[in-house]
């Protein structure tokens, strides 16, 4: 990897970066131009093995001084890492991708800028998080919910756009479900898509596309410049959602499913996403049993024996269905025709039922009672985020090897990097047909095993013909052969999956070099792009950007 | 207008062009290099009252003859015109923006590439038209149908794609349901978008963001490249389909149906495209009357009057919805709730009902019969677009102000160009609320008047929070008067829509040196985009491209 940040001078403790640095104080006020080998471990903390640490942190509140940010930027030649909260779990966190970038901290900028209660729609800042604008959406009685993911209340919505993350209802894509980026580019220039570039433009926040060359996907999953608002669409409340869970028995037994997920979802019954998950995953986010088993991976025996006394199904789906009492009733009468089978177990529960079941088992006492309290906060966990309500309860996974489990304040205040989680996220995309996913599974299961670790795995209806799958490699960072072992399970992981023809759809910085194989053509052309908006490679060297490693 | 093909040796006889003919002839052969004065007339056939004609056009029929053509085209610096069909009405046709270009024609390339009938998808180049595949469809029994415009049998999917069209169903959003996309760019490499560059991927076709910056949109209304195949999406035929018509009686009563409308969107209700069309414009989809009223603007009483002689409302709406017999009941009862209304009649109408009803059309006689028979054969125009039958019925709005009316073909082969249709279309996006649908027809009524044309308006619920608008200016192309009052009035609308912030999600030929007004930053981007993909400016100069005139 011979081109790093350092080859541009922005590392080490050379004259441009300390005249960047002196810069930025005199712009921002040295409060917020941090240095100190303290706070940069802190903006280094990853959950993965290992990152690059930035050199400096720099935490601009408005869209004006990120673009002066980013013209002293261009002036000294220092490469900026720019980051919303900086919770990118799973991917490395805050950590740039390469050494000697300095982050632009955008967590300060978490201003609610709009909120429009008939258009249904949101204009929000980078540092504004899914808890924030639940919160204040309730507050105002605006009658309108976000779509959340899983990640709890303090990660960033803007953050997570812009990687392309996927969420659980309606608008779970969540890139089609925004509209009109304010994006500083390297000169520090202002651009607006969509129709934003218009002085007077109504439709700005109602129709994405504007007209023209469609740009807003240029600025996902790249390095060509920094967004500092966009618009996010909401939704009503629905008059009534109620939940539907499957559980799905056997391991074979996935493939009828998942084709008959794929009906419901073309036939527009389910527009929510269906999440899938396996056992282990099932057991990993029961937040009580903190790292207990997890220590050892399970021989097939053991783990078959683990499902009974759990009573987990090899997978086990959760998804809503909303609207006015007639049509939940229609569409889970369609669930019902399609996901009705031998070898499955399908559940609807509404509101009422789910309060009623969360009452009796708080009455309960016992063993039974225990695995009664489970499922029933689970399903309170789905039908939160499904309302938009986030909830940092699926989190647990990320702590499943953590020798001390998850912290006391679960399900709140979770951060997996702080908190010195081993987590690895891999994330490939396959179609939505049962076949697909049997062969998928069939490819990764054996590099789990031989690594030694359990494979927790999810797969989502990302939208009509398409599954994403994500599989988590969860280990202990205390331990640095666990530590060895984890990354080499998630290398062999990316390499048999990459053969396979399963790309995924996000990539961390631990995998950004490896975006290169396979391929012909494309990365030439990002990187065409990349040197019209930004010939001096300021902003995120390395950043999706695979041809910056060869 | 300094900067034209021209000036860039590409037009007239010049040296350049004769040796890129040369070339040109060789690759192709002759029967596929066109540059008589007789032909070059075919290609420059418009509906607008002028546009620049091509000097020459190539008919390649693959990728890599296209990439050919780019290749030559590049050595000797003449532009290219890349068209699907060519059949762009009311934005100018096959006519490039700027004299001196070579029509690159692809209608040859018209294969059905792939059709998986499980993910439910196609993969088709441009010359693929909506009633070729509507065709392959059914005789496959693939059990799948697609989303069609208006606009006939004959037109391209693509090149619509690439407008960003909307059509009826449920993806009527065109651009949101296509994925993969594969372009011959300005140096004759080829690049393929979403996962499709990576060798083995496979979910190419199901998932279209693939992993880094999102291309596709660079490549919809822009000159950045030749889209030669991509893969669309296409919808199960539903278990049952109704479709619903709502009168408005009274202009002022459009607000409150725009917003009962945008609650039926936000909730899901409604997902097929719905279409309001304004008085005129339902007149003018009827055949029957060929050029008659049309030829003298009407007062606001004789507008009236011939309303309550037609029984037609100011403003009439249609939709579909699909799904199970519940589902569609249960859509059905929300529909009522939010559409019924004094001063608003409304109808659903199924299969079976629209059967009957022609039936017993067919048995009656007389006046009364004349003009049910006239609203039957309306639904049956919306039915057969809902099912993805294209239908040329309501190309008839084209045909308006001609003299002779409809051809005897009616509604089959209808070119308006050919045909010789004086035809302008405007297509302003607003947010959808009742007041903005107010404003906006205040906005544009007058100027309809000022200049002595009919207003044609549809309004379509391009999304959620979105109308689309199409307003025609439909002139008889044989008065040289009716043809400058036209443009006058084309320009004007555009001017007073441009001022109240209600800019168009496309533009014709006619309007690129426009786009540039009211703007902001933007256009500077694409140029530097343009510039990185093709520094010669080989492909479509000053398509969608504004500072080309400047």
């Amino acid at each position: 990897m011979p081109m790093h940040g350092d080859d541009r001078g922005g590392a080490g403790q050379g004259g441009p970066l300390r005249a960047a640095l002196a810069a930025w104080t005199e712009l921002l006020g040295p409060a917020h131009v941090l240095a100190e080998p303290a706070m940069l471990a802190r903006y280094g903390a990853t959950t993965l093995p290992a990152a690059d640490r930035p050199v400096a942190a720099l935490r601009p509140d408005t869209r004006d001084s990120v673009a002066a940010v980013v013209r002293i930027a261009g002036k000294h030649k220092v490469p900026l890492y720019p980051v919303s909260t900086g919770r990118n779990w799973g991917y490395g966190d805050a950590c740039p991708p390469t050494p000697g970038q300095v982050i632009v901290d955008l967590s300060r900028m978490n201003r609610i800028v709009e909120v429009d209660p008939r258009l249904a729609y949101a204009v929000i800042e980078p540092g504004v998080t899914q808890g924030q604008l639940a919160g204040f959406l309730e507050e105002k009685r605006t009658g309108l919910r976000l779509d959340c993911t899983g990640a709890g209340p303090d990660v960033s919505i803007v953050g997570n756009v812009l990687e392309r993350g996927f969420g659980h209802t309606a608008y779970g894509n969540r890139f089609q479900h925004v509209c009109g980026l304010e994006i500083v580019l390297a000169d520090g220039n202002v651009l607006r898509t969509g129709f934003g570039h218009y002085e007077n433009a109504r439709a700005a926040r109602v129709f994405p596309y504007g007209i023209g060359p469609a740009l807003d996907g240029l600025f996902t999953q790249s390095n060509f410049g920094i967004v500092t608002q966009l618009g996010v669409w909401l939704m009503p409340k629905p008059r009534r959602s109620e939940l539907f869970f499957c559980q799905i028995r056997d391991h074979a037994d996935l493939a009828p499913a998942v084709d008959a997920l794929r009906g419901l979802r073309l036939d527009g019954t389910l527009r929510s996403i269906v999440h899938i998950g396996n056992d282990m995953r099932l057991l990993s986010s029961r937040p009580a049993r903190g790292g207990g088993e997890g220590q050892v991976p399970l021989t097939i025996a053991a783990r078959q024996s683990l499902r009974n006394d759990e009573r987990i199904a090899a997978w086990s789906m959760s998804g809503s269905l909303t609207g006015s009492g007639a049509q939940v009733r229609a569409a889970r009468a369609a669930v019902r025709r399609a996901l009705a089978g031998p070898g499955r177990r399908l559940l609807f529960l509404s509101e009422r039922k789910l309060r009623i079941a969360e009452f009796a088992t708080r009455l309960m006492g016992g063993a039974r009672a225990g695995r009664l309290r489970q499922l029933v906060a689970t399903a309170r966990a789905v039908a939160d985020l499904n309302m938009g309500r986030p909830t940092g309860y699926f989190l647990s996974g990320a702590y499943w090897r953590r020798r001390e489990g998850v912290p006391d304040s679960f399900p709140a205040d979770l951060d997996p990097a702080r908190d010195r989680c081993g987590l690895m996220w891999l994330s490939p995309v396959l179609p939505m047909t049962g076949k697909a996913a049997l062969e998928f599974h069939s490819c990764i299961e054996p590099v789990y095993q031989a690594h030694g670790f359990h494979p927790l795995i999810t797969l989502s209806t990302i939208n009509e013909r398409a599954l994403g799958a994500v599989m988590t490699v969860a280990y202990d960072k205390e331990d640095p052969g666990d530590t060895e072992r984890a990354r080499d399970c998630y290398r062999a992981l990316w390499d048999a999956l990459a053969a396979a023809g399963f790309m995924p759809y996000r990539a961390g910085v631990q995998s950004m070099a490896d975006l290169g194989r396979y391929s012909t053509g494309y990365w030439q052309i990002t990187r065409r792009i990349k040197s019209a908006l930004d010939p001096d490679g300021i902003i995120a060297p390395g950043r999706y950007d695979p041809l910056q490693f060869s």
